[in-house]
């Protein structure tokens, strides 16, 4: 390789910023479980990277004695068969790179020599069940591949990452995205396409309740290999009814049709949660405060003339809700608000800090439209008008741990600002 | 009428007992809502009525001016269709019926013409959420035949108490019973047989966990009218699913074989709950404490080398717990109170009365086997072994509000000690 004997202290470096995604046509079942291919398509909603993504440095350089990764600062094994399946696919795919500022010039065979450096990290808890592995495996792949000139296009990239995990190729792309089954046994036609871009259906707000729990959660790769083993039910949900789903969903996007879009989500959602139910032993995702959610939304939903809000929730507790505009958000986050204040025993980091930094993160800007600019608005809000008089309404404080208010949002960018980079230009070692 | 003329103020009286029963293969759907006609088989297990039963005293006499009903001990209204069906049906079956001691003879023909009073009484508390129609409407029926020297057995007589609630049709029998969900437009063969008395099994012993509750529940008649008409998994349960499993749950109870009922009988549960959540608006029976419960149970199986409990839950957040023999009831029940422990603030009357005559009920000798002699034996429960030493172990204080423990129990019996009629036999009204 050109520059090798001259200078063996170059690194070249690409940072990558990746959304995660919200599947509401879901993904539940692995036809094939090392190559990642699911049981059915599914379709989801990527969220603005501003509020919930991945930033990853991928970095090679000669002087790497090993491949080697760092998670939000801390560093992680690589030997899982995961990571290997991604860096084993893109360094097949890598190409010629030439970098002249640099003088550093690596040809497509030098590749399977060089060793990578990679930092990646979540501006969101990675704890709180937020698909966070989807975000990162598609920043990972995304970032490999531009830095070794990976020619593949974002389809084709998605089909990589989904080996990382099965979520990760719906975050190759902004907007709407459909993970296509596929057909072939090696894989190689199942990946995503963008269904819409983020631009085309930008009325959508999307407000998640991150929901405290106490309860430990079955892991989704662990869940789903139980459900497809045992639950009686998955078969028919995968060959029978989520076909008809798909056409329906992308119809209803198409369209931009709330009300049609609203009725699958919830319903889908819905039935993942009975197919891990019907799985043996049963799997719960879902909580108490979970239920309670859903009912504040059905309720509310029943009582206007069309939908205002659908409601998803992937395998946790944790509520995402899409309202149909930003009116119907506002209304939305007074009616959580309501249900669901924060606790009082954090009260005063929330007074001392309006809107409340830790308790509504994301797009605060949706609170003050809401008319909360402070705790007494919170504690002044009225019981929605859809709650019967008759019925007393009871509240849930810290049943919430904090909401995050988003939209759609787009795919994957380069961050060129090597300010951005989250590893030592001279080094390759994490800043 | 014989004695019609000459003695007005005569009363004929029958009073009768009827068990509650537990689905073990789940009755939900009716594919008609009027007769009440299942769209699948379901098996139970009867309850022992020495712990949960219904009493119901029947009364005619000339001098009622119209049919009234007393449930425990409030006048309710008969004016519903399910109750005049039951009346229809079984006066349409009225025989001759001659009581020499009170020189009181009332043919066929004058049945139509006789008014009755009911009282009925739950040993249980209604609000409990234990099937309280089922008892109710079979003990109604079994009465009234009784009274009305109705010829049919007990078969026929459950396809009319089906008419009153779809459960109650299993209320009949003793031991182990089914409904088989017939063919007939009018209903006719929709009855439920024998499969097994009590005596058949008699190993099994059965707790109840009665499950506190702030959520209001979807009442079970317009909770599967709701699932028949939106959830797109019922039909595939009812049609491929269930009548599989009615054929290995028969065999199971004739083999008395625990594994196999204890498999069929939990995942039978969990898709009903299933089936409940794929409905649009989604149903939730089953709370975070019943979660914990079925995560208690399953650990414990998994654990040993066959399993020791099956778990079933109704329209409702209570554990129905069916323990393979007393030994594995004893484990379980220092299980359950090891992880719900009585509410402190209700300390001082457990302690005054010993076993805790609120907190355990029905056959308290299962608390002492256990070695639960006083509220301190409940303090100083060890940790289940199957719990790993590194996880620490939560408690949930005052998650159940109490406990009953019982076992497989007999059919409907006739109580001939007039002390124990519920209404005067001199006036008809409640005592």
């Amino acid at each position: 390789m050109a520059g090798d004997s001259q200078q063996q202290s170059w690194v070249l470096m690409v940072t990558a910023q990746t959304p995660t995604n919200i599947a509401v046509i879901k993904y539940w079942g692995k036809r094939d479980e090392t190559l990642i291919l699911p049981v059915n398509d599914s379709i989801s909603v990527t969220l603005d990277p501003n509020h919930l993504c991945t930033t990853t440095t991928v970095s090679v350089s000669p002087s790497f004695q090993q491949d080697r990764m760092w998670l939000n600062g801390k560093e992680i094994s690589l030997s899982g068969g995961r990571f290997q399946s991604c860096l084993r696919e893109i360094r097949a795919r890598a190409c010629d790179v030439e970098d002249n500022k640099k003088g550093v010039k690596i040809s497509k065979e030098d590749w399977s020599k060089l060793h990578v450096h990679i930092a990646s990290y979540n501006n969101f808890p990675t704890a709180a069940g937020l698909a966070s592995s989807a975000a990162g495996f598609a920043c990972l792949v995304y970032a490999l591949g531009k830095l070794m000139n990976v020619k593949e296009d974002e389809s084709q990239l998605s089909a990589i990452a989904r080996q990382g995990s099965g979520s990760a190729c719906r975050s190759l792309f902004g907007g709407f995205v459909k993970w296509i089954m596929g057909k072939e046994e090696n894989g190689s036609d199942s990946l995503a396409v963008q269904l819409a871009d983020e631009k085309h259906w930008d009325d959508l707000v999307i407000v998640i309740a991150v929901v405290s729990s106490r309860q430990k959660e079955t892991s989704s790769t662990s869940g789903m290999r139980e459900t497809v083993e045992t639950s009686l039910l998955l078969q028919h949900r995968a060959k029978e009814i989520v076909p008809k789903r798909i056409l329906k969903m992308e119809e209803a996007i198409r369209n931009r049709d709330f009300a049609s879009f609203s009725q699958l989500t919830c319903t889908d959602s819905n039935q993942f949660h009975a197919v891990c139910l019907d799985t043996s032993p049963p799997i719960f995702y879902m909580n108490d405060t979970s239920h309670k959610i859903i009912s504040i939304a059905e309720k509310w939903n029943r009582s206007e003339e069309s939908p205002q809000v659908a409601y998803t929730f992937d395998a946790g507790p944790n509520a995402v809700l899409i309202a149909r505009n930003r009116k119907a958000a506002t209304l939305l986050i007074q009616r959580l608000l309501y249900y669901f204040p924060p606790n009082s025993d954090d009260l005063d980091s929330y007074l001392q800090n309006f809107p409340p930094s830790s308790y509504i993160i994301g797009d605060k800007s949706l609170a003050k439209d809401a008319g909360i600019n402070g705790i007494q608005d919170i504690e002044a809000l009225p019981p929605p008008p859809e709650i019967k008089d008759n019925i007393p309404s009871q509240k849930y404080k810290g049943d919430v741990s904090y909401f995050i208010c988003t939209r759609p949002g787009r795919g994957p960018v380069l961050l060129t600002d090597e300010s951005q980079a989250l590893l030592n230009s001279e080094n390759g070692l994490p800043k």
